[in-house]
């Protein structure tokens, strides 16, 4: 399996995880079975529509086949097919496997922005959007405050792995290296924060 | 007239009914008459917007003359200088027109899509996006949970019409056949559910 | 300095401006500090980047390079870093500001539509997006019904703003001129709006 392969596959895994995890939120809100489907679709698709739509890469990457629509609505499937087991999933195995898919939406999504020419601090933004933004769009649907804006080092882990390796891309590091660093960075600081109760400060 | 010309005095007319509606929904929030103008106005314009954005034509096709904007207003303005004679419309009849304004969008949408070389299976959700998304917009600014993710068959409807207008499209049928299919099951599909009180599954 | 360096500085002062305002909005929200940055970035930029997605004009100019983020960021920055000071800044003077980026924003908007080509009924309607879009944007996040939908004549005073500005470049007026009388038609239907307690009608 080349790089590519596997860093499509290492992506559509990511896809199916935030699908499912969208799915398992929306279980807790008063919708029929199309709403649970919609917002695990949008939750695992929407942020790097959005980083797709800003640096003018239209049709999005997502749209442009139907695999990561398909992987989305499988994994939101799952959810609604199996919902008896649903509960039975460790929360801990969620958050491991959540920081894992985070941290691979940040680093995919800042890398393609640099590969767009877009400045480093953009691009560092424009990686956490693609991580953050599908859940943030599912709060907006699930009408509550985005949960990134209020509490734990999440979008911030984003931040972080996204900076790092767009920073690496400018060293002229290796392409792998410097997501593998980018990709450490944000999935180690994502679960040492969980695991230690970080949050950041409040005024 | 035209096939060509007649599809867009239906679709003209299905914008100012959608602007009607998103009007009368406004009336009941508490909005000032501008207020009710721009829920009005996202009502009828915005679906179609964020599918010509999804899909790379931009400036989207209500953007390009005033025509899309202007009836969109006569709509909702209309709505508010007619307030007193508001109530007295007939669900009944709303129901019937938003159930054909459903499925023209749905169609025209998918139809559009599928013009640029978008794959079946995407075009099918970027019809239902253009049917119900602006629906989901104006319930985001009016601060509720859209009501297609939590009842009715609506989004499934312009669902099923877009996925009947692709497939038919893909058979080589003439295009105004598929299209005419696709709309009578949308059609259909919403005013016999309407009709029968049929709802999706919950958990 | 050129009307060019001139106008840039303005639209900088008017972006830092609006991630103030923004941030001091997300004060009273129970927010994290890296939720009060994000509400001061989206309320200082989002409006301008929905009308460069609009126009077509991708990546939109305030992600082109990392000036304007920063601003944004300064600004936000500032009011977490004064927190203290943040109460004591008289209400007024907020006003009188935030007139003077609200017209701004909404000339420079309808300005960039009509060199785009934009028909003059939507490059209006674009001026009053690129001015008050990021509000919007910012009450959705926070969770309530946008406050331009429901009070004050401000969204008002942009378009009209933007629909003077856009008759006067149509009228062959100097472009100068005619972003000069836009300004000023816009902050003072605004500030004597604030200072009469004008409001639109209710139904």
């Amino acid at each position: 399996m080349t790089a590519g392969r596997l860093l499509t596959a290492a992506d559509l895994a990511a896809t199916c995880l935030f699908a499912i995890e969208g799915a398992i939120v929306a279980r807790y809100a008063d919708l029929d079975v199309f709403g649970i489907l919609v917002i695990g679709f949008v939750s695992a698709l929407v942020g790097g529509i959005i980083r797709d739509v800003l640096i003018g890469y239209t049709p999005p990457a997502s749209l442009r086949s139907a695999i990561y629509p398909l992987t989305a609505f499988v994994g939101a499937g799952a959810v609604i097919a199996l919902d008896q087991f649903v509960e039975r999933v460790p929360v801990a195995l969620l958050q491991f496997t959540d920081a894992a898919g985070l941290a691979l939406f940040a680093v995919v999504g800042a890398t393609k922005a640099v590969d767009f020419k877009i400045n480093g601090f953009v691009a560092t933004l424009l990686g956490a959007v693609s991580a953050v933004g599908g859940g943030v769009v599912r709060d907006l649907l699930l009408n509550v405050v985005p949960g990134i804006l209020r509490q734990d080092i999440y979008a911030v882990a984003a931040l972080a792995g996204a900076a790092v390796t767009v920073l690496a891309l400018r060293w002229r590091m290796p392409r792998a290296a410097a997501m593998s660093i980018g990709l450490a960075v944000c999935f180690l600081l994502r679960i040492v924060s969980v695991w230690q109760g970080w949050h950041l400060p409040r005024l």
